[in-house]
C-alpha cells in the first residue's frame, strides 16, 4: 500500500479496541477546551496520525527496532466531553487507570496540556509517585487560570498537590518567555524541581543534560511529557501559545533519545494545533517524537551493526 | 488615515466603555467552547473588526445613512470564562441585561451560537417574549449535546423553554444537511415555528419571503440571529460546521435588508472561525452583514436621491 | 465520541476487510499519476474521509435513511502502484471484479479520473454494458494524451471501445472550457452520447434535466461518475484542472438526488486534490456528494413524515 | 510539453519584444502602488500567466478560434517605477501610445486600476473618444483619494476630464457596497454614464443587458475594463477591495461573450492580488476572462459546427 | 479578559492620543510603498499588535519589569499618504519631531524600512547625531533605487548625508546575499561603519559581539533599527526581501538584550509583511522583539530574585 | 524592470533554445511521478524560477561574479512524459547527452530525485565515472520501490550498477530518519561510499567536512546533487518526504561554497514541491542554492576586494 493510502492509525499500525496483550499503545485525547489562547488541539490526534504514515520501522540513528521487541497498536481516542472540562478530566483519568492496570505503556497524542493532569493521576495511583521529564515553554504550574483550577496552565500544580510527583526528580526543560510575576518559575524551584530555562539550552547539545537527568532519576518510574511549544515557533508553528527563542528539533531528538535506559511508564506529546499547521510540518515533528519515544521504551533493544567501518574522515573533522 | 491603519474597532468607530448614550453598539463575545466540531470562533470578533475597516458610512444600495441618524460605538468584548461554559453563559446574560436596560440595541460579533441563548434570555427579561428571525444551516434545537444542556446546538430549545420566544413569530431559514433522526426539524414545526429549508430557497430571491416575514411579525420586538454557516461553504468557508447547498451572499443581503421596518431589538452574527478563513473573506462577509443590520435598525432613515434618472435600458432588460 | 475524534473511516463507519455481506461499500483509490496538470488526488480518499466526520445518518432534505435499509462499511483503499499507470489500472480492475462479483455496490473515493476506466471495465464484465451519468467539466474522451492511451483524459474513450457503455444512455453534463479543436465534444455526440454543456445549465434547476435522464435510462444498470471539477472553481477549488463557469453545489445535489429510482450499480467521486484544498471545503463537498449517492441506492427507502404541516407561507412565496 | 512545464508567457504563447506584426498582444503592468487597501497586484501579471497554462486554443462554448484568425504574442511587462505613481502613469501612457500606433490591440494583465487611466489616455489620443464597458464593484470616479489625483479610485474621472470617453456610451456594471455620500454613483449618472448596480444583476442572465449595450455602442471604438472585484468575493477572493454581493463568474462570461461584434480597441483585467489568492483560483478566472476577451476581438471568427444534432431533450427541459 | 479578546493595542496597553506623560510609546507606521519586491508591510502594525496579545508583563529571562518602572501606551498609527512616498516621509518626520520633543522614546511598528530615514532625521534634529545599531540582511545604503532617492534601500545613505549618524558608532549586523557590485558593502566600511556580515555570526552566540558594541558606543544616544529580514527566512518568512542564511531568533534576543545599559533614544522593528505570514509567526517574533526593546530602555530595572538556588547540574553540563 | 515584473526565467536570464555557446545553463525537469509520498515537484522549476527574481549578480559572501566570467542562459524545461516514468527517463537521458556533448554544464531545477539517474547516465557516458556529492535525508539506493526499478528512491543504485560512479569518491551527507532494515545505509558503505549521517552534522560548521571532501575528490569530474529534503523540514517545508532533524540552510551554503575548486561537471537541486510551499520560502532557498552552485563552477573567479579593513572587533569576538 502506498504511504498516501491505507488506514489512518498511528504509523498505520493495527487498530485495537483495548490494550490487552500490548506492551505499548498509541492513544489520542482530542481536546482543546483547556487552552487559553489559540484552540485547535482537538484535531491533534487525527493530524499526527496522518503525518505518521511516512515513518518506517527501524530507527537509523539509534538502531532501535521497536516492532521486533514489543507489541504495539493504536487503541483510538478517548471520548472526552468537549463541553465540560472537569467531566473530561474524569473521563481521561478513568480510561488511563484501565490502561495502567494492564501494564501497557501509553504514548498519548494530545490534546492540550490539561490532559497530563489526569494521566499523571492515574499513573501515580498505579505506580506511586513518578519522576517527570517535562519539556515545555511554560512551567504550567499556575494555581488557577481565570479562577479555574483545571486548565492547560495548571496540570503540574495539580499533580504536585496530589502527591503524584517525586519532587527532586522533576525536570522542566525549555521554559522561557514572559510571565505574571518575576517569581513565576520559582514555585517549581521551591518545590525541588529542576528548571532548565531555554536560554541555558541555546547553542549547545542537550545530550550532556540528559546524562545528568538519567543519573538523577535512576530507576524510578518516569513519565515524559513533551509540549510541542517547547520548540521554537519558527520550527513548530502549529501550536497555540508560541514563545520566541525555543529549542530546536535536533535538541528534541537529543532529549528523547537521552531517555533510553530510563524506566518510562508513559509519554505524551501535546499542544499540536492543526489549524495553525496547514502544511503538516508540526504534526510531522510530533509524530516523529512519538516514534522516538517508542524507541526508548524499556523493552526496546538497539542492535546497531557492529562492523560499521569507522571512516578516518570522522576523526579529522568531528 | 489609510484603511490599513488606525484603530481596530468595528468600522473604526470610537471605542466606548459603556453603552450610555448610544442607540446601538457593536459588542464582541469571543467564545468557541460551545462548538461541537471545528473551534476558532473565539477569534471571530477580532477578525470581523479587522475586515470591517473597508466599510464606508453610506449604503449605496439602500440609501441608509446610519451615522446621520443614530449614535453608535464599539463597546469591546465580553470577558467570558473560556474554561467554563456555564459560567460564560451567566457572564453574557448579566452583561446584556445591562445593555438592554439602557435601551441600546446590541449588534453582536460572535462567538459560537451558544451565546444567543443568554442574549435572548436578557432580551426577553427586558422586552418580554420576542419574535425571532434565525438564519442558519442547523435548527439548534437539540435538547442536549453529549448530555450537556448548554452548547451551540441547543440555544433555541433553551430559549423556548424559558418562554423567551413568540412561537408563531419564529422563522428558521436555511436549514439543511443530515440529522440524527428523520424528525429533527419537526420539533420546531410542532412548536409553531416556521421552518424554511435551504432547498426552498434555491434559485430564487428571498425578498418575497421577507415580505411575508415582516407581515407576520408586525410590530413585535424581534431579534435577528445570523449564523454564517447558513451560507454555502464555498462562499463562506471560515466556519466550523459546514453544510453543503446553502444560501448565497446575495440572499443574505436580501434577508437583512428585508428586515427594514421591523422593531429590531438586537442582532448577532455568529460562528465565524478565523483559523479556517485565512484570506478573511468570511469575516468580510460577516462585517458587511453586521453593517447591513445597523442600516435597518428602527431609527435609521433612508434618503435615496429622488431624481435618479430612470434609464430606459432597465425597462427593456430587467 | 466527538466528531473531531474517533476512526478516520468514511462517516466513521466500521472498517471491513472485504465486501462480503455488504449492500454497499465505500472504497478509496489513492492515485494521481493519470493527472495532466496539478497532482494531489492521491490524498483524496484520506481527506474526504476526514471531512465526512460531520455527516449524520438521516438526510433531512430527502428523508433517506440509508443505514436503516442497507449494510454499509468502509473497505479501505486499493493498493495501486504509484510508479506505473498501466499496472495500477490492472490492479483496480481486478479489485472491482471481486467487488461486483459479490453484488456489493462500490462508492469510490478518487483518485484521478483514470480510475473510472478499470471500474467500468469490471462493471460491464459483470453487468453487461451500462448506462452512464457523467458529471464533469471535460468529456475525457481523448484517444490519447501525449501518446499514452491511459490517462485521466481518456477513460470514456476506452470504455466505449471496450463496449462497456450503452451509447444512447450516456449523459455528459457540465462540459465546458477550451479545447484542442472545435469538434472536441462532437466525438461524444457522434457516438450517441447526450452532451449537456455547462452553459445550458446556467441559472436554472437541473431537476427537470434529471427527469428526462431517468426516463431515458429506464431500468438499465447505470454507473454514476462525478468529477468534482464539474463544479465552479470558486466553489470547489481543490482540484487539478479547473474550468471557469461551472455547476453550483446546489445543482450537484439536484443531479445526485435526481438519480433516485435508477438501478445504480456503482458511483464514484473523483479529482479532489487536498494540497489545493487547505480548508477542506472541496473534500467536504465530495464527502456529502458521496453520502447523497448512498442515499439514492436502489434499496434505500425514503420515509419523510407525512404530516408535515404545509405552511401557507410557502404557497404565497414559492 | 506538459502544462506544468515550459515558458511562463500568457497561454505559453511566443514572447515578442514589440507588437510589430501582431493583431493583438498580451501585456502586463505589474503595479499596486495605486491601491488604497490591500496591495499585491504587482504580482498579478506573473500569476495570471502561470494560471493561463491550462487554456487550450479553441473556445468550446462560442466556437471562437482566435489563433486561426489573428497573430497574438505576449510582449512582456511595462517597466513601471514602483516608488512613484505619477512617473509610472507617464511610463504607461508612453508605452501604450506606441502600441496603439501600430494598430495592435492590447489585452492588459493588471496591476491596480490606476493603470486604466494612462491606457485610456493613449487610446483616445489615437482613436478619439471611446465607448467604455466598465465592470467593477466601484465607480472609480473620485476626484481624489487622500488629496492625490492619481490612484486606483480616480481613473474614470481623469479620463472624463481629458475627453477620452463618449459619455453616453459608458456602462458601469456591478457597482455596489458602501460609499462616502449618498450621491456617490450619481456623478456618473450626471455625466450621462449608464450605471447598472450589482443589485440589478442578481438572479439573472446578463445576456439581455449586453444586447442593449451593443446596440447603444454601435460601431464606436470601445474599451473594455474588467476589475476582478466586480465578482463576488466568495468566488474571486484574490483582490484588494472586496465588496459583498457581486457578480458570478457565469455573468462575467456572459458580459465578455456579449461584447462579440463590438469594435474593441483594447481590454484589461485588473486588481488580481496573488498574495490573497494562494490556490490561484482568482488568477485562473482572470486568465480565462482575458482569453474570452481575445475570442471576441473584431477579427476573430466563430465557426461552430453546423451539424450538431439538436437533442430533443433540450426542447423539453431548457 | 481572555487573550483572544479585548482591545487590539500593542500588548493590550491603554491607547493614548499623544505621548504626553509617557516614558515610551508604541507607534505604528503602516506603509509599504517603499518596498522593491513583495509588498504588505502596510498591515505590519495591525498584525504585530494582534500577535502581541500573549505577552505578559515580566521578562522571565532577564528579570525586567518594564511596567513597574515606566509609563507606556500605544499611541496608534501615523496617517501616511499611501499614494506618495515623499509626502509620507515628510508626515513621518513631523510626527516624530513632536514625539522626540516630549522626551518620550518611540518604539515603532513598521512598515517598510524607508520609515527609518525620517525617524532618524527627527531623532538627530533633537539629540544631535546618534549611534546606530542596524540589524538587517541588507545594508540599505543605496544612493537611489530605479532613480528614486527615497525607498526602502536608501535610508542609511540619506541619514549619513544629513549628518544624522555618528559614523564610527554605526553597526550593521547580519548583512548577506547577492549584490549589484562586489563592493556593495564597502561604502559602509569606507564611511567608518562596522559591518558584521551574517557569515561571521553563524554557529555562535552574539553576546560577545554586543559586549564590544556597548563598549564602543558608550553613553552616546543610540537608535536601534531591526529589520525582520535579518532573520533566516525559514524562521521569519513573513517579509518581502528574504535572504538565505540569516540570523536565528535566539541571536535576535541576544542582540536586543545586549543593548541593556545603552542610552537608547528610539527603536523600530520593520518589514513584517502579514500577507506572507498567514500563521502569524513572523508577527509574533516581531511583537516579542519589540517587547524586549522595551525591557532594555534606560529606565527599566531588572530585579531578578537573588536567591535562585544554583543547581549543581548547571556546573556539570553548561 | 522591477523584480516583480519581467521574464520568468531563472534569475531573469535570457532564454535560449539550446546550450550552444554557453558555459553553463539552467534547465528544468518538471516531474513528480517518481515520488512515493507527496507529489508536486512537477511545479518545482516554475516556482524556483519565480523566486529567483530577487537574486542579484554578485555574491557578497564569496566575491564570486559568475556573469563576469562565463556565459549562462536558461534553456527551459525537458518535455517529459508525465504518464510514463520509464519513457521520461529515456527522454531526460537523451536531452542531457546532447548538453554534455557541447561542454555546457547543466544546473538542473527538479523535479523529483528520479531525474538524477538519467542525468548521471548521460554524464558518465560523456565524462566516464564521476565523483558524487549527494546531499539528502535519504540514501536513495533502494533496489526497487514497490517492485519498480525506477523511482525517486533508487537513482544511486541504478547509477552504481551502470558504473557511473567512482565509488570511493561518493559522499552522502545528511542521511537520517527511519528505514526498512537496520542495515539500510550499509549498502552504501559496503560499496565504498562515505556516509555522513545528519547526526554527525548537528551543532557544527560543515566547512571542515568539505575540506576533506575536496581533498579526496581531487580533480576528478564531480556531480553535485542536492535534495532539498536534506534540510530540516522546519526550514524547508515545501518537499514531499520530510525527515526531522536535518541540516540548516547555513550548512547548505557551507556545503555548496565548499565545492569551490572542484571540477564540477553538473549540479541539480531536486524535490521542491510548491503545493506545500505556499509562501515560496523553500523555492527561494532552492533558487539561492542553485545560484551558489553557479558561483563555484570551475571558470568562475572570486575577486574580493583586498583592502577590506580588518576590524579589530573581529579579533576580539570571533
Amino acid at each position: 500500500m502506498p504511504r498516501f493510502g491505507g488506514p489512518s492509525t498511528m504509523m498505520r499500525l493495527p487498530a485495537a479496541e483495548t490494550c490487552e496483550g500490548l506492551d505499548a499503545c498509541f492513544i489520542g485525547v482530542p481536546m482543546d477546551i483547556g487552552a487559553s489562547n489559540r484552540p485547535g488541539t482537538r484535531f491533534g490526534p487525527r493530524q499526527i496520525r496522518a503525518e505518521s504514515a511516512m515513518i518506517r520501522p527501524y530507527n537509523m540513528a539509534t538502531g532501535a527496532a521497536p516492532f521486533d521487541c514489543i507489541e504495539v497498536a493504536d487503541i483510538g481516542d478517548v471520548a472526552i466531553n468537549t463541553f465540560n472540562l472537569q467531566a473530561s478530566v474524569d473521563i481521561i483519568a478513568a480510561r488511563y487507570a484501565g490502561i495502567f492496570a494492564t501494564g501497557c505503556i501509553p504514548l498519548t497524542l494530545g490534546g492540550d496540556h490539561t490532559i497530563t493532569w489526569p494521566i499523571l493521576k492515574a499513573a501515580s495511583d498505579h505506580h506511586g509517585p513518578v519522576a517527570l521529564i517535562h519539556i515545555d515553554a511554560h512551567a504550567d504550574i499556575n494555581d488557577d487560570m481565570f479562577g479555574e483550577k483545571i486548565a492547560h496552565g495548571t496540570p503540574f500544580r495539580r499533580a504536585h498537590e496530589a502527591g503524584a510527583l517525586i519532587n527532586d526528580k522533576v525536570f522542566q526543560i525549555g521554559l522561557r518567555g514572559s510571565g505574571y510575576s518575576a517569581d513565576d518559575f520559582n514555585w517549581s524551584r521551591d518545590k525541588g524541581f529542576t528548571v532548565v530555562p531555554a536560554e541555558h539550552c541555546w547553542h549547545r547539545s542537550l545530550a550532556p543534560l540528559m546524562d545528568v537527568v538519567r543519573e538523577r532519576i535512576g530507576d524510578a518510574p518516569v513519565y515524559l511529557t513533551f509540549d510541542i511549544d517547547s520548540l521554537d515557533p519558527g520550527l513548530a508553528p502549529g501550536t497555540g501559545t508560541q514563545e520566541m527563542g525555543g529549542l530546536t528539533s535536533i535538541q528534541a531528538l537529543e532529549i528523547v533519545r537521552g531517555c533510553a535506559g530510563l524506566n518510562l511508564i508513559g509519554c505524551d506529546l501535546v499542544e499540536v494545533s492543526p489549524p495553525y499547521d496547514p502544511g503538516g510540518t508540526t504534526a510531522l515533528l510530533a509524530s516523529n517524537i512519538l516514534y522516538e519515544m517508542l524507541c526508548v521504551l524499556p523493552k526496546v533493544d538497539r542492535h546497531r551493526r557492529e562492523n560499521v567501518p569507522t571512516d578516518p574522515l570522522h576523526e579529522r573533522i568531528f
